[in-house]
C-alpha cells in the first residue's frame, strides 16, 4: 500500500501542489475563484495527500471567517426546517459555511447559542429568536459584534428583519372564509413571539372590515410550542361541551389546525367545504404536510423561499457594509402570503 | 454610559477575575467544574466585560476540541429532527457543542459536510449517512481521523452503529395485522439506505412465518425522499385502476402512510379498523404527527430516545478510548420498536 503524502502546513502543501500560498488560500475560500487548471492541480494533490486545511487556524488570521451562524427555536417544526434548509443551501452557494444551532425553545440554550457563535467568531448570523421567552439582552452582544438579520420573528424595532405580512395574510383568508360561508372563529395559539399577537389582531381587524363580530377562542398557554396538542384539546373540549360557537374555525397556524381536525374527526364531525360537512377548518403557513391531511388543509402559504433568500441577501449586504466601514440602513422586508384553497374550508 | 472593560487575552481576563488561567480554562470547559464562588466571580466579571474566549484559538491548543459534528440527510424529516434534537441536548449536558450539518439528501453536500467537520477539527461525529446515494469513500477520512458513530443507517459492516431492529419491528406489526384482520400488503419505499431493504425482507419473512403469501407493491424510485408523495400517488393510482390487491396496507414508513391515507380519503374510502371501514393502513416510525392523522395511525414506534442516548454514549466512550490509546471494540446496538395501536389499523 502506498503511503499518502503528509503535509503539515499550508506552505508545505502549496509547495507540493506547485501553486502559491495565496492561490491555495483563494482556492479554499472559493474553489471557483482560481483557474480551472489550477483547481484541478490542487484537487489532484488533495486527493493524493492527507492534507486538511485547519479552519480554526485560518479563521484566526482572517479579517472575517466564512462561517455564518443560524439560530432557530426548533428544527422539529417543519416551517423552520424548511426555511433553514433553504438558507443553508443559499449560503453554501455563496461560499459560506452555515453553523446551525437549535435552541429547543429554551431561553438558556438560546443565550448559550449566542455565546457559542461569538466564540466561533462567525462572520454574521441569521436568527429566528424565541421571542417573548428570550432572556432580556440575549442578542445584545451578538448584534454589537457582527451583522445579524432576524427572520420569522424579531428582537425589537430597528433590527433588520424578514417576516410574514400577518396583516395581509389574515385579511386574505378571513375575506375568503366570509365570502365562501360563515365568518370564522379564531383559535389563538400561545403568544410565543410577535407573530401570534399580530395574527390575532389582524384577524380582529379583518373581521371588522368584513362587518362581522370577531370571535376569539383563547388558548391555555401551558403547551407553549406543542401546537397540535393545543388545537386537539381545544377542539375536543369545545365539541364535548357543545360550546363551539360556529362551524368555521380559522387556526393561528397549520400545526394547531392538524390537532383541531384530528379532534373533530375523533368526535365524528365531518370537516370540509362541501354541503354535507359539519365544520370548516383553515390554517396558516402551508406546512409541508397540510396537503396530506384528510381533507387537505386550506391555508395561507408563507413565502419561505423569499424569506430564506432575502434574509441571506440582507445579511451579506450588511457584512459588505461592515467590511467597507459603511453604516447599514435599518430595513425590514415583510412578505405577502398566498391563499392555498384546499378541501378543508 | 459606562464603557465596558476590555480584555484581549485569556490571561488578561483571568487577572481581572482574580482567578488563575487554568481555573478560567476549566470554567470555560465546564462551568460546573469550578467552585460555586469562583464561578460566580467569573460570571460577574464576564457580565461586566466584553470578553469572549476565542474558541478557534482554544481549539488549536487543545488535545481535542469540545465540538461534535452531526451529519443527517435532512432536518425536514421529523424523525431526524427528533433524534438530532435529543443528541444535541445530550451532548450539551455532557459539555460538548454540537455542530449540525444537514446534507439535503445530496451526495456532494454530504462529502462537503465531511470536509467541513475535518476542517473544524471536531472531536467526534454522529452520522446518519445518506446510504446508497453516498459517494464511495465519503466517510473514509473522517473515520480514520476521529471516532464516528452511525445511527439510523450505516456505512458498512464493522462501523459502530445504533439502529432500529427492522426484523423485530416488522414481525410485530405483521403479526398484529394478521391477528386482527386480513394479512397486509406492503407498500415499499425507494431504497435510500439499509432500512428499506431490511424492512422489505423482514415483511416477507414475517408473512411467511404467519403462513401467508407476501404481496409487495414496489415503489417507482423517482421521488427518492418525498415519501408522502410516493404513498399518495401509489394509492391513488391503484384505487383508480381498482388494482389494490387487498384491504390492509402496511407502509414502509409513516410518511408514506400519510400520503396513502390522504389518497384513500380523496377517493372516498374510509380508513380504519372498525367494521364499516374500507381499508386498514399502518406505518412505521411513530412520526410526531401520526397521532393527529384522521384516523390516528397505527405504527411501530422507533426508540428515538435510546437511539440518541446510545449513539452519544458510544461516541464518548470511543473518544475516551482514543485519548487513552485503547482500541475500541466493534459494536452495534439494535433497538426494538414498540407497537402503537391507534385507529387506522
Amino acid at each position: 500500500m502506498t503511503r499518502q503524502a503528509s503535509h503539515k502546513t499550508m506552505d508545505d502543501f502549496a509547495r507540493a501542489c506547485g501553486v502559491s500560498r495565496p492561490t491555495l488560500s483563494k482556492y479554499f475560500d472559493d474553489p471557483g475563484s482560481v483557474k480551472a487548471s489550477t483547481r484541478e492541480r490542487i484537487e489532484l494533490a488533495l486527493a493524493a495527500s492527507d492534507y486538511q486545511p485547519n479552519l480554526f487556524a485560518r479563521n484566526l488570521n482572517r479579517k472575517r471567517t466564512r462561517h455564518i451562524g443560524i439560530i432557530v427555536p426548533s428544527m422539529s417544526d417543519p416551517f423552520y426546517a424548511e426555511v433553514v434548509g433553504r438558507i443553508e443551501l443559499r449560503l453554501r452557494d455563496d461560499g459560506y459555511w452555515p453553523i446551525l444551532i437549535a435552541t429547543h425553545s429554551r431561553a438558556d440554550l438560546e443565550a448559550e447559542a449566542v455565546r457559542t457563535l461569538l466564540a466561533l467568531k462567525v462572520a454574521g448570523a441569521v436568527v429566528a429568536p424565541l421571542g417573548h421567552d428570550s432572556e432580556r439582552g440575549t442578542f445584545d452582544r451578538l448584534t454589537e459584534a457582527i451583522p445579524v438579520v432576524c427572520f420569522d420573528s424579531h428582537i425589537g424595532p430597528g433590527m433588520p428583519f424578514v417576516g410574514n405580512n400577518n396583516g395581509q395574510s389574515m385579511s386574505v383568508i378571513v375575506e375568503y372564509l366570509c365570502r365562501s360561508g360563515e365568518p370564522p372563529l379564531f383559535f389563538d395559539i400561545p403568544h410565543v413571539n410577535n407573530n401570534s399577537p399580530e395574527r390575532l389582531n389582524s384577524y380582529i381587524s379583518a373581521m371588522q372590515v368584513q362587518g362581522h363580530a370577531p370571535e376569539v377562542i383563547a388558548c391555555p398557554a401551558r403547551y407553549c410550542w406543542d401546537f397540535e396538542r393545543a388545537g386537539y384539546e381545544q377542539m375536543q373540549a369545545m365539541l364535548a361541551r357543545g360550546s363551539l360557537p360556529g362551524q368555521t374555525v380559522l387556526c393561528a397556524n397549520d400545526r394547531m389546525a392538524f390537532g383541531a381536525m384530528a379532534a373533530a374527526f375523533a368526535a365524528g364531525r365531518k370537516v370540509g367545504r362541501r354541503r354535507d360537512s359539519d365544520l370548516r377548518i383553515a390554517g396558516h403557513d402551508d406546512h409541508p404536510l397540510s396537503r396530506y391531511t384528510c381533507p387537505p388543509l386550506t391555508t395561507m402559504a408563507q413565502d419561505v423561499s423569499a424569506m430564506a433568500g432575502r434574509s441571506v441577501e440582507m445579511l451579506l449586504a450588511r457584512m459588505d457594509d461592515a467590511d467597507e466601514g459603511r453604516e447599514s440602513a435599518a430595513e425590514s422586508v415583510i412578505l405577502d402570503a398566498t391563499l392555498v384553497m384546499r378541501d378543508s374550508a
